[in-house]
C-alpha cells in the first residue's frame, strides 16, 4: 500500500501525568484516514526541548508529513516553536506578519499585545503560517512539519486548514462485521482469510458486553472490490452473522 | 527530580486508523503518577513486527520500565509476543504453565483449547507471567518490559497486578488554581513564578468556556512544602482567584 505516511508528535506534560486525556490524536487519525494518508506512528513527549528535538528529527526523517500538537502558547512552558527551530537548525524571531495578526486580534478583543502574546508571533525562519480562526495565534509549517496548538478546538481548525494542502492517497476504506463469537473460536478460520487477502489489513477486535463475548472484524484497504470480495468470503465463513 | 521513569508502547492499527480511541495510555499515566513513577514517553505503532521491535528496543534502553498494550490475543494480527521475543533475541514457544491456565479457563467456560487459544500460551524464554483475572490469557514480564492486553478491562487488571511489584518514587503531587484570565495576560508573571520555583513543574492550560477565557495553573513536584509555597505565591499574585 503506497499511501503517503504521517506521524504525530504530541507535546505536553499534562498528557503524560494523566491530568488531560489527549483528544487530538484520535481526531487526526480519523481525518488522515479519510484523506488517504496513513498515520504510521505517534509519540508523546514532555515539555523538554531535547526530547522534542530528538523525537521530531526522528519522525520528520521517517515519514512524509509530521503534525505536532501543543506547546505554542504564551507561557514559559510553551517551548515547541523554539524546539522546532532547534531541530531544523534555523533561527527564530518575532515576525511582522504574525505580529500583525496578533495586533489585530488584540485590538478586536480589547487586549494588550504584551511581551507574552508577542512570544506567539515568534516563528522559525522559513516557516509558513497556519491560520488560527479561533484565537489568532498562528501555527506554522516548516519543511514537512506542521506545528499546531494543543487546545482541541484550535487543533481541529488548523488541521482543517492544512489537510487540503497535502497530497492524499487513495481513500482508506474499511468494512466491519460483528460476530457474536469469542475471538479464540474464529481465529484459525480468520487467519486463513487474512492469508488469502494479504493485500488487505484484517483486524480482529474482541469485546465482552453483558457477559456476551464477541469480535469485530475490520477489513481495511484501498481497493473497494477486494474488500467486497474479502467481506463476501468472511460472511460465507460465518453465515450466522448475516442471518 | 529522580523518580523512576517509564515509557509506554501502544500497539495497534485500530488506534492509528482512528477506529478506536485509546484509553489505556490515560489510565496508565494516572496510575504511574500516583505510584511516583514518571511516564516519560509514549509511542504508538502499527501491527508490524519491525516497527514494534525498533520502538521497544529504543524505549527499554531509555527508561526504567516499559509497558506495552495490545496484540496478545489469538488472531493472526496479534504479533506482540513474537515481536518482544525478537527484540530481546530470545526464543518463544507454548509454555506449560501458561497452557495450564488456558486449559483451566477453557474447561470452566466450556470452550476448546484450540490452536488459536494455544497461541496465547506462547511466552518468550525467561519471561514471568502476568495474571489476567478477566479472561485468563496471561501477559508477561521480560527484563524491564511488561506486556499487557489492549482490551481496557484486562489492561487495567494487569496494571493493578504489576504496579505493586515496581519500585515507586516519592508521590508526584500537584495543586491546581483556576484563573478567569486569558493566558496571555498572566504569562509574564507566571514565568517569574516558574523561575523562582525551578525545582517544580508549573503548567499553564488555557481554555475557553461559554465565551469566557480562563487558565488552569498546575504546580507539580514531589516536595509538598515547596508546592505549598509556590501556590501561596501564586495566590498572592492573583488574589481575585481566591477571593
Amino acid at each position: 500500500m503506497t499511501n503517503p505516511t504521517a506521524a504525530m508528535l504530541v507535546i505536553g506534560d499534562e498528557i503524560l501525568t494523566g491530568r488531560t486525556r489527549d483528544a487530538n490524536m484520535h481526531f487526526l487519525a480519523g481525518e488522515l484516514t479519510k484523506h488517504g494518508i496513513r498515520l504510521a506512528e505517534v509519540r508523546i513527549v514532555p515539555d523538554i526541548q531535547d526530547r522534542i528535538v530528538a523525537a521530531l528529527n526522528a519522525l520528520r526523517a521517517g515519514y512524509d508529513t509530521v503534525f505536532t500538537s501543543g506547546g505554542i502558547g504564551p507561557t514559559h512552558d510553551d517551548i515547541t516553536a523554539d524546539a522546532v527551530a532547534a531541530a531544523f537548525g534555523v533561527g527564530i524571531d518575532v515576525r511582522d506578519d504574525a505580529c500583525a495578526i496578533m495586533q489585530d486580534y488584540c485590538d478586536r478583543m480589547g487586549r494588550e499585545l504584551n511581551e507574552a502574546r508577542l512570544r506567539m508571533a515568534r516563528i522559525p525562519e522559513g516557516a509558513r503560517l497556519i491560520d488560527n480562526p479561533v484565537s489568532a495565534a498562528p501555527g506554522f509549517t516548516l519543511g514537512n512539519v506542521h506545528v499546531m496548538a494543543g487546545v482541541p478546538s484550535i487543533f481541529q481548525a488548523m488541521v482543517a486548514g492544512v489537510l487540503p494542502t497535502l497530497t492524499g492517497g487513495d481513500p482508506l476504506l474499511s468494512q466491519n462485521l460483528n460476530l457474536q463469537r469469542a475471538e479464540g473460536d474464529i481465529a484459525v478460520v480468520l487467519g486463513g482469510l487474512a492469508a488469502d487477502f494479504s493485500d488487505l489489513s484484517i483486524g480482529s477486535y474482541p469485546y465482552q458486553r453483558d457477559g456476551v463475548y464477541g469480535t469485530n472484524i475490520v477489513i481495511r484497504g484501498t481497493d473497494g472490490a477486494r474488500i467486497d470480495a474479502a467481506m463476501a468470503q468472511l460472511c460465507a465463513l460465518f453465515p450466522e452473522a448475516v442471518a
